[in-house]
């Protein structure tokens, strides 16, 4: 590895550590099997294409918030407003709050990609491996005992009291961990959380997820700035970065 | 175990996890050699005192910012406040503010009890494990790297913003965690923390350690309330636990 003084990687987590789409396609279908019949068209939804539209207004929800149009609060409340919308274009009524909230905890039961597990553990084994991701505290420590991530410390939305890409995300990610910004690598599947990072002093891995989105996934395919790294797979991060 | 709803156990960690006075009785005199006889009275310095000169300095500190007489601060910054004192109590003058930063970050350096590891391992099987200390996060996350202390998440002071036993310690660092207070037990080797945990209604957990201030402690040595757990150490409370 180049000589750099690296003593952290920080990660997206949505899209870059776990695949949501295929794992909410599974809760869902799951989640339907549970309620058993009761309500029909919970048993007509394509969960994939359910997936998408309730991921789609994850950034307009938190748009308004980083806009100072509202008070900060963390995702599972965002989470849970936008899927009552969600709910609504697919003609599902009838759910009971407690099932609502079940449904809601989904994003807790998010499966990690194939190489995440391998790599993240590799890493951890010479840096400090932590999420700096939009979901909260209990999203983030209940899917990563779901799904075996072995974080070193969870920072991100609720910790740093900013979404990203709002810079202070990233700024306050560095000073919680007694950091400079080029001591800490910011790592997406995303070239604007990248980019946005890069602008505060953060290094910067891209490892894209080409089918998060799906087959027909159009942005995100490959680095759009120039990156410290560029990786295939987390493992193959791992040993770029020395592990 | 009783059939009790119990999803976290969060950690009290200087005296409870680490021992602080040891540990820095070994930092001090290591940094010492670091500086290499170029201060006489560092050479002269009885650790272990300075040590429990320094810790003494704790409660106060944070004192004033419960009261509500200064803004919250990270440890770090109260410690190192402190250090400066100690230092001069010690007669130790002409360290350079590195020098300074390296010998205050001793307490990122402290090591686990004997059973400390072994018993978050098991209890890890089966529950949430967290911090729930006065330290900041970077204290938190470079004691964890440096003692292999398997934490799912670094909670207290920083993130919940307030100091214990401040009662919005414990009730927000529930909240962090999505659970009710009932669902969480507070461990600890200080009765004052675990009887402030109760009061807002989280489970406790009582592992007195009778050497923290040395061979002649004359506190803590007993449990003085009625806990959810008494344990002789942490894997005593795992086994209690059910791990």
């Amino acid at each position: 590895m180049r000589d750099l003084d690296i003593k952290a990687f920080i990660f997206d987590v949505f899209g870059t550590v776990v695949d949501w789409r295929s794992s909410i396609d599974r809760e869902g279908a799951a989640f339907a099997g549970r309620i058993g019949g009761r309500i029909q068209a919970l048993d007509d939804v394509d969960w994939v294409a359910f997936a998408l539209s309730w991921r789609s207004k994850y950034q307009p929800a938190m748009k308004i918030i980083r806009d100072g149009a509202r008070p900060f609060v963390i995702l599972d409340v965002l989470h849970r407003e936008n899927l009552l919308e969600t709910l609504t274009e697919f003609n599902v009524d009838g759910l009971s709050e407690p099932e609502i909230d079940d449904l809601n905890h989904v994003w807790h039961r998010l499966s990690p990609w194939p190489d995440t597990v391998e790599g993240l553990t590799m890493l951890k084994s010479k840096y400090i491996i932590g999420t700096q991701s939009n979901g909260n505290i209990a999203l983030m420590v209940n899917m990563a005992k779901f799904g075996a991530l072995p974080w070193d410390v969870i920072l991100g939305a609720e910790v740093v009291g900013h979404y990203k890409p709002d810079p202070a995300a990233y700024r306050n990610a560095c000073t919680a961990l007694g950091l400079r910004p080029d001591q800490v690598v910011m790592s997406a599947a995303h070239n604007n959380d990248l980019q946005a990072a890069a602008r505060e002093g953060l290094r910067t891995a891209f490892v894209p997820r080409p089918s998060e989105y799906g087959s027909d996934q159009s942005k995100d395919l490959k680095a759009e700035a120039d990156y410290t790294f560029v990786a295939t797979s987390f493992v193959d991060l791992a040993k770029q970065a020395g592990c």
